[in-house]
């Protein structure tokens, strides 16, 4: 059902406008990007960027699919009630001024309103859809193709996200700032995108779950078949009383939340940055049980790994050839690199490598990054860069990341993907 | 007494050589580009890079105030008697092959032999001054100038942050690959740089410290002048027994060395990437009461700042004039910045500021960084700002970076260094 809303034939948008840098106009110019039939509304305008504009939705002679609402709120409901009228398939109400600003009652009404009709919303930023290139709301660009969905409660998180992941190599499929979920809720996204082709992870961030109980059925089943990688602020005294005045929601206890996401399969990260490095890791690799080779050209970054590993409970186990992590020494050229790996990979009780490189005399970091493309596609099992430095690897991490290889500078954060790649028997 | 192995007149090499990718042409190689007098010793050699090449340093008719060696280990302690037989004021000994490595005796031979003459290393990468262009090491090149002085037991880590500071925006004073330390120890380069003037705040990795009363009596006091942030690794089990085949280090117990480092009033990072930040932090402000005001035009930021500064207890006071953490919201202008900003700087127990800043419809991301600019000169309180995006807010970045504001796009590191820059009455 959830269909018409990624895949709208006809689109209506009301509330569109062209002045500029406005929400109304800002819909309006993302939707023109899109292939999609587009029939704008807006009850003062005849024109609006050189197009007919519509006084009202029941105008419209033709089938609309998905309307998408982008009006003051005390009108919003007489405009849903007219797309009830006309039938449409998929509404958006992009207007705040429902629950998260205390009127409960404007926000049932709408739900009523549109019981039949699948909801995204209101207060929200709207949704993406990266395969028919649908920009069905006002964030700023369209991201790249990608198979990563991304869900989230805050809109402004949406923007920054897609912002950070210009310069990055993943992509998303999907995009959904679902706002208070007066319809359409967190599980029912979840319930679609497990079927969704375009989609391997899922990442949400999160303020407060509307029903804790369907959540947990949902994203058991889910997170079997594609990985859940959650975000949740309102952790905190302070920070609970921040989400209720930001979206109107019940943060509740953090330790309850832990333990359904345990529950459920979910993985939980700390950070933006941390929900898209995990995010983007899983992207390129399956998950792989637990076990770590870890070669180094510095004895520091080794001490460092083991440390991090070692806390975080991944098994380090011996190697058979020698230690582990393996320092290959300053002076190691690339070939020594591929010895060692190649022994790490061979062994059964090694599930995954971690490659640290530092730039030191002898270093060659293009062949290195070479070798490692070379023997994961030999192996299949997953391997992490951590290519220590900044301008001196440019080029091998490019190599790496090309082949959807992950590298991460710092050692921490790869040592923590990694924890998360790695379930238990 | 230090002076000599940091401004050096002259300089003896033994052990240079122009064999490529060797310590003994790096070495040389990067001597060669300072402006100091240099000599090169080599036992077989008679020109090295074109110059004239000693068979021993006892050759040079002129004084040397620094010898730096680098020859086999075996070959280490008749080099270093020839050292102190020549009256030089400072040894810095690169070869590795000593307690590291099992040779206890070679290294208490090498001390009693350089008693009297301050000792750097053995196996150490050397040393690095940007005040005078020394490069007495073999790390590939010399960083930037700053105020930063880099302590640390790992070579390779040494050779990474320089390059990892390649593209950043802070520097170095000098940069100490201590090694062994069979002579001068971590203590005696504390009190070396306390009256330095050109550092301005002290940075270390660590694996274990050999002598941890003069630590606690030298740093206690250090740190009360400028600030020493440390990353100790080793922490665990297989940490420990990493660290002790990597630089023979007993890395001893984390929880008694977390509590010298309290006690000493050193702050302790957990990885290099918190070690440079924190550093450049300290690098660009003063440390601050506890006290801080949050300005964001996303809801979502607000309530993850909030999340993580009370975890960290860092207080959140009431803005007398409205709401903390202020939520200028997605449709803010510059100028809704400037009041918000300006009425928490004024507010006492407001001490210093986080401004966050998400790109949506009306952000204004340049004009933003020159309001912070502004305000932090006006009022002298520590503002860290966090654009929280890629590409669309390279120019604010650039704007506030030029003028020595941090921007940390991940506000989970923001909150962190400001719990760093924290201190209580």
């Amino acid at each position: 059902m959830l269909n018409y809303i990624f895949n709208p034939k006809t689109i209506a948008f009301i509330g569109a406008s062209e002045e500029p840098k406005t929400v109304g106009s800002g819909i309006a110019l993302n939707l023109l990007q899109s292939k999609k039939k587009i029939f704008f509304v807006n009850i003062k305008s005849k024109k609006i960027f050189k197009r007919k504009t519509y006084k009202s939705i029941l105008d419209i002679k033709e089938k609309v699919d998905l309307a998408i609402i982008a009006v003051p709120c005390a009108v919003v409901n007489k405009v849903a009630t007219e797309c009830a009228l006309k039938k449409v398939k998929g509404v958006i109400v992009i207007s705040a001024g429902f629950s998260e600003n205390n009127n409960k009652e404007r926000e049932n009404e709408l739900k009523e309103i549109l019981k039949d009709i699948p909801l995204v919303g209101p207060n929200c930023l709207g949704i993406l859809n990266t395969k028919n290139n649908l920009n069905a709301s006002f964030a700023p660009f369209i991201p790249k193709k990608g198979n990563i969905a991304f869900l989230s409660q805050s809109g402004a998180i949406i923007d920054s996200v897609i912002d950070i992941a210009r310069t990055e190599n993943y992509g998303f499929s999907k995009i959904v700032s679902f706002g208070n979920e007066a319809g359409l809720d967190l599980s029912d996204y979840l319930d679609y995108l497990v079927k969704d082709k375009e989609t391997k992870v899922i990442a949400i961030y999160i303020e407060g779950i509307k029903d804790g109980r369907k959540f947990l059925e949902v994203a058991s089943k889910v997170s079997k078949i594609k990985p859940i990688i959650v975000l949740k602020s309102g952790k905190t005294e302070l920070g609970k009383s921040a989400a209720l005045t930001h979206t109107g929601s019940l943060a509740g206890d953090s330790k309850i939340y832990s333990s359904v996401f345990k529950q459920a399969g979910v993985i939980e990260v700390d950070s933006i940055e941390e929900l898209l490095l995990t995010a983007k890791t899983f992207s390129f690799n399956e998950p792989c049980l637990n076990g770590v080779g870890i070669v180094t050209n510095g004895g520091g970054f080794g001490v460092l790994a083991v440390d991090y590993f070692d806390a975080l409970k991944i098994k380090v186990p011996k190697l058979n050839e020698g230690k582990n992590p393996f320092d290959v020494l300053g002076d190691a050229l690339a070939d020594k690199y591929e010895i060692v790996m190649e022994a790490m990979l061979r062994q059964k009780d090694i599930h995954c490598l971690l490659v640290i490189q530092g730039l030191q005399i002898m270093t060659e970091p293009e062949k290195t990054a070479k070798i490692i493309v070379k023997l994961q596609k030999k192996y299949g099992k997953p391997i992490i860069a951590s290519f220590v430095g900044g301008e001196s690897f440019k080029k091998a991490v490019s190599i790496v990341e090309k082949n959807k290889i992950v590298n991460i500078t710092e050692i921490k954060k790869a040592v923590k993907v990694i924890r998360y790649l790695t379930y238990e028997k």
